[in-house]
């Protein structure tokens, strides 16, 4: 179920080389912008735009998978807190933000939403490194 | 399982009049600042900071409860969309922001914390009004 205008629906093909892992009902890439290191998106395989608009056995599924993901960079990252973020005001095929977030950043204790930051590109073999990482950490 | 500490575990007690309601896993009050029409603390009854750290069981009742208010929110303020977020930088005891969400506001598409806004106090018999509404959607 997938929708030719939603840029979430084209994302796991656009972005391959962010492609940390397939899960049964979600996709999960790295971030591209890396300022918060560890920055992590799940999105639902189908086009879905409300938790309460899925039924509840694929509710609890899918947060599983969000909780793994989280637990997995936690472990990675060893952050001062998790933060997960499901907003889809511009986008509103569900996708979570989950961010690691360390005391030592200069928008700490803040949201991440909370000021401006330079985005942070890294090159080709660091994302693999920190997608490797991950990876190994849900699996 | 409380800690003297901990704003959230003292907010049941001392925010009696914008309590919405009591669920199984968590307490639902008004979010005192009105600037965003709508928003809804969720806080679970037990100190705990992590969804990775609930049993599954407890997680997806706990994911229940959030989806069960998120849709009361929708129908009753009739937002574009719902926001969830799960943060505790500054509170770590899981506490879920449940935003309504209007292409109206100042703000919009952005995250609520994207710029700053002057907070809105309602009066005594709105608060009242906005939480009779919210509790009627939820039962």
């Amino acid at each position: 179920m997938n929708n030719t205008d939603c840029p979430m629906c084209r994302r796991w093909e656009e972005e391959k080389e962010l492609r940390v892992i397939e899960l049964p009902h979600s996709y999960v890439t790295l971030n591209r912008d890396q300022f918060f290191p560890g920055y992590t998106l799940l999105f639902t395989k189908n086009h879905v735009t409300e938790l309460f608009h899925l039924d509840r056995d694929l509710r609890s599924a899918l947060m599983e998978e969000v909780s793994l993901v989280a637990e997995a960079l936690f472990s990675v990252y060893k952050p001062a807190k998790m933060n997960y973020e499901l907003l889809g005001n511009m986008v509103p095929h569900i996708h979570w933000h989950i961010v690691p977030r360390f005391s030592s950043e200069p928008l700490w204790p803040r949201p991440i939403w909370a000021g401006p930051h330079e985005e942070v590109m890294l090159a080709p073999h660091e994302y693999h490194t920190q997608i490797e990482l991950i990876r190994s950490a849900i699996r």
